[in-house]
Order: C-alpha cells, then structure tokens, then sequence
C-alpha cells in the first residue's frame, strides 16, 4: 500500500515506463511516509482502438 | 469527464466497438449536459479463458 | 455481462442516474446484441476533493 | 453479483486459474448467502514489464 | 500480490467480512503458491442507488 | 490522457493529497511528453474495515 495505477495510450518506451515507476513511487514514498518498498505501480497501456474521446476512437481520428 | 468503461466478452467486431462507443457518448452527453469531446470511453474485452460465471470459466461452459 | 462503469463527477440528481443507466442498457443490449437483463451497470462519484486535472484538485478549480 | 475482480502475476496455468475462480465462487457464495450461478470472477494477468514494487518493474528484479 | 477486489450490494454484515477476507486468502495463497501474507483483499460495496441490472437501480426493483 | 488512479489507506490529509496530484501530474507529464492539462489524477482511499492483508482486515491489525 499505496497502489497507483496509470492507464495511458499505447506506444510508450520501456525506458519511460521504468522512468514512471521509479519517480512515481518517489514522489508517492515521500508525501505519503510510506517505504517505497510498500509502492505498488501498475501500468495499463489503453489500446487506439479500444479507447475514444468525443464519441470516436482514438484510432480513428489518427 | 465523464468516464465510461465498458468490459464485455471477446469477440464483437471493430464495428460494433465503433458504434458503442459514439452512442454511450452520445447518451451521456446528453444526459448529464457535457460537451462529448469530454466524454471517454474505455473499451475492455473479457477473455473467455479469464472471465468466470458459476465457478466455471466461460470457455469451458462453450 | 457486459459491464458498464461510468464514473462522473459527484453532484448528478436520482432522477439523471435512472434516465442514464436505462439508457445505456438499452444501447449496450442493441448494440452487442444482449438482453437488457445482462447488462450490469454500475456509477461511481467522483469527489470533487479525490479528482484533480492538470495539477490541481476539482475543488480547488471552483 | 457479487463480482470477484483477481490480479496476479502472469505465468500460472490454466488449472490453477481453474481451480481459483471455481473455489473463491464457491467460498463468496457460501459466505455471503447467494448461487454460485451469480458470482462472476475475472482474472487479470500483471505482465512483468508493466508492474512494478518499490520503484522497480519486476522483470528487473528477476 | 495477488490482489483480489469484491465488488457486492452493500447490507453484509463485518463478520461476514472478515470471513470472507479470511478464506479468499486461503483460496488464493493454496492455489498459486504465495504466502498469505502477499495476498491483498479490497471489499466494495455497491450501493443499491448506484448499481442497475436490466436498465433499472436495484434499488427501484426492490 | 494519462488516467492515474491512487488507492491508499484512508487517513491522508487534505494537504498530502493537492501535494501528491500536484507532484504525480508534473513527473507524468515530463515522462511521457503530454501537457499537464490532459493528466487526470483519481485518488481512492482505502476504508480499513474494507481491505485486508494476510487474511486479516487492517483494522484489525491495528
């Protein structure tokens, strides 16, 4: 506990994945005084064509 | 915001995705007055290996 | 199933809820070719003071 | 109802996932006084590269 | 890990809660092979003026 | 988009929390290239007498 997940489009690196881990469980660790080790991260990458804004799919307004 | 997230069951067509997706907008937009370019809507498919009903998961009840 | 989660936030009337949660059953059920009586839909209040956008708190936005 | 909602690790096999959803319907349906017909349990595999425990992805602590 | 999230209509007694957190993390720490103190459980309650089934609040089919 | 979603333990103060979307926009935001403006933060806290470790409520353990 605390357990963050982030839900964004598909298509980003490995290495920003990791950069996203490490700094949000930073910045979670430290506002909250939790131990990072207790920082839990889940990534959900949203795919184009099962995610829409506005009444359309994400992959159709590419 | 609005957010909707819709799980169903593998297997329904980029089609009938599309059409989902501009009609839940369209409903909600109207029924809680906001602009549909602020409506979002999620799209999960439930794996039929993954997804249970009675104990039994759904691909061994086919 | 299918499952539908519309998360929104807090302040929508009864009567707002009801007119959405008919509708969305209606163009799932339509739509993905389901009985109404499967159609799960749950709403979930967002709090102004738990939901931030850009930074910044809702509440905090007002 | 109830609806049962396990994530864990990616990598257990098809019996296990069996065994899981057909014991925890049977566990919920007990306890809380309904048919097994009415519990729904979705399993969710965390891939090793997008989840994470103390600021690392676990593929890296392996 | 693993995480296990009940989602059910809001009424259930603490004892059937506690009963229920106990044995689901039996279930689930026998059946993958994790020891019980990895296993995390969320309860939901679903409010009845907030969850539908066939297009109606289960609190108007009450 | 990206959608960030914190569960932790109820109990945080008004200040941890506008401190913690603050922080968590800005490292999404420089990570993943997106501006401030379209990072949504959602923040769940966690009720005690509905989460459990090890089998156990935490408010039970305390």
């Amino acid at each position: 506990m605390p357990f963050v997940t982030i839900e964004m489009i598909e298509g980003r690196t490995p290495e920003q994945k990791r950069e996203l881990v490490e700094k949000i469980t930073k910045v979670v660790a430290e506002t909250v005084n939790v131990p990072e080790e207790r920082v839990y991260v889940f990534i959900e990458d949203l795919k184009k064509d099962h995610f829409a804004r506005g009444g359309k799919l994400i992959i159709d307004q590419e």
